[in-house]
């Protein structure tokens, strides 16, 4: 059925449609969000304003911001029914699986009827997703219900503040802030194209981030974070590091946090997060952590070319803060779901199903055989 | 980012990978599961039959065919925290969010910690959708706790006996057969695309299924049964449809049930429910619907030379077997769950992710302006 053979799989280079809100490793900008500059937006922006932009197509004025962030502090708490869903997870579940039957419950309860609600429920699922994995976590974890609405302005220090059960500093915040820019949008990745395939069949926005949030769950798109971490961890040294870097490159083992399928010199973000981790390791006194996963960067550059993408420094920078390793994808969620939205926005907009061909490799005739004649 | 401009947007006549299930409108065979001719499995095979020979990929012999049934038989049971998860769900909720959210849950509980377990894994789906949603049905339509494990050898037979508490006729469970056989896969449609994409990260099963019935949900993909059953099942007459059915084309409505994005003369399901469908007419002494959706056939040929596609006969079918309209969809994610599994298996054992362009419409450098300045 295919008029014509695309080489190489996975649609590599190949346009799937059209998008206003991103532009990965174009020559001269990085990233851009909208046509800023992701540099400057981690500078000089809040996650509040890069969502208002995202979903919105604009930068807010101050009366925007500030009912934009009144309005998603109104929308953190819980329904009775999905606090009762997050109790019957197990502990040892797939933090991504939690998240993932959240924000799928919340489509039964709160169900968007019509696009005309796509903006409200967003806003909400914005809000409320930090929510649904802490209330989670802490249950399992330390068996106590927590309350979810905070008095925390932003998204980040509300996550930090509900993990914690106090209010972060504000280094943490200002952290959480970046990381949380850094994560937002990144154009037609695997899981932001499952939302707009998804998004293609008029389906709604429960289905769209849920399924987004199944195909982020997957090791070769988020958790590159978790597995630097869990790499880097075991470490007492920059030397130690070293020896095991070149162990396991002459090993051929595959070296998480490295490389990109889009960027080829650098990933305009590693710079932004490397900086903070940089501070947070001088906050908590770190001399292993910070100078190892330096040394990492080192070691593949020289040896490989290969680049440290967002994902290396996240993992020290988020250590750092304390948050456990497990949840680090769960926040990459939070911080997405804004980029996913826009994008089901923009594909609901301009719409037609998207459903490609495939190159067929099966028997062309095959011949029935009577069950008792079977081999 | 786009090396090649493609024509027509949603990847039409596009390749976006290989596979070796299916073929759809090929000349001189409609559609084909494995190189077996449609028309010729509808016949003889059972759905049971079809399943093993698209997730393993060759007919079963009567050995093999008797443990995958008891294998099936086994797994109907639902835990007790998947119980009450979905006794969480209120009544007016969306059945394929009901869906969406069972699946889900169940990664929670039962998580595929490995692609060894891919075949078990989809066998207890397979086992267990339809207990689900007749397991949420039941308990808020009805008011009662249903045993979920039946006795029935289909799965057909056993969605049917859950339903309605009783074991169906050999005549119900023969066109559920035939049901389930004709929407068990599909190629490349946006719900196995989706599944496709969620499994090129390697996420596990339960997402790739997740998603996949989150894009089923979108009224252009599933939910063309239900559509075209709530416009038959108000007139009264093939007289009436036919003057309703010009209005409707006068008006230029959309009309379910009709044409196809692939087929372009007939679709070769229809012919095979049509036959089913007049069966069950005659078995129930229809005198209405059968006749008036003939009639819509029609009209719909002779207007617009549009076919009826699968969907159009199983409305009547499946309502002169009871079965409630809003269930319609489910049923068909009980049945597809096997092509997108075995889609699933094939993207996994020749993975690259999923990964397409975008053409990029947006500004090409937007400036900071302070909040303060903002308009």
């Amino acid at each position: 059925m295919s008029d014509k053979k695309i080489g190489g799989a996975g649609l590599r280079g190949q346009s799937a449609g059209e998008t206003a809100l991103c532009t990965v490793g174009q020559t001269g900008s990085g990233l851009t969000y909208r046509g800023f500059d992701i540099k400057e937006l981690a500078e000089k922006a809040t996650f509040e304003e890069v969502a208002y932009l995202l979903l919105k197509g604009k930068l807010p004025n101050q009366a925007e911001l500030d009912a934009y962030i009144a309005k998603l502090k109104s929308l953190r708490g819980l329904p009775a029914a999905l606090k009762s869903v997050l109790e019957q997870v197990p502990k040892d579940a797939h933090p991504m699986d939690v998240m993932r039957t959240g924000a799928s419950m919340l489509g039964n309860l709160e169900t968007e009827e019509s696009f005309d609600e796509q903006q409200d429920a967003t806003d909400r699922l914005v809000a409320v997703l930090p929510s649904i994995i802490c209330y989670w976590y802490r249950f399992t974890h330390e068996g106590v219900r927590i309350e979810t609405e905070t008095d925390d302005d932003s998204v980040g220090a509300h996550f930090l503040h509900l993990l914690r059960g106090e209010a972060p500093s504000k280094l943490h915040a200002d952290v959480m802030n970046v990381s949380l820019i850094l994560y937002a949008e990144h154009e037609f990745n695997a899981s932001t194209f499952t939302a707009r395939v998804c998004a293609s069949t008029l389906s709604d926005i429960h289905s769209c981030v849920t399924g987004a949030i199944g195909s982020l769950r997957g090791p070769l798109h988020g958790g590159a974070n978790e597995a630097a971490m869990e790499m880097i961890e075991d470490w007492a040294s920059p030397e130690e590091a070293e020896r095991e870097m070149m162990g396991k490159l002459e090993r051929k083992e595959k070296i998480m946090g490295f490389g990109h399928a889009i960027y080829r010199t650098s990933d305009p973000r590693n710079a932004i997060i490397k900086h903070w981790s940089e501070k947070l390791a001088k906050d908590v006194g770190d001399t292993v952590l910070y100078p190892v996963s330096v040394r990492c960067e080192e070691v593949m550059w020289r040896e490989k070319k290969l680049f440290c993408n967002a994902d290396f420094f996240h993992a020290s920078a988020y250590h750092f803060m304390g948050i456990p390793t497990k949840l680090f994808t769960p926040i990459f969620v939070c911080s997405r779901v804004t980029g996913w939205a826009a994008h089901v926005f923009e594909q609901r907009a301009n719409n037609r199903i998207i459903r490609p061909s495939a190159d067929y490799t099966g028997p062309e005739k095959s011949e029935w055989v009577p069950i008792e004649q079977r081999d």
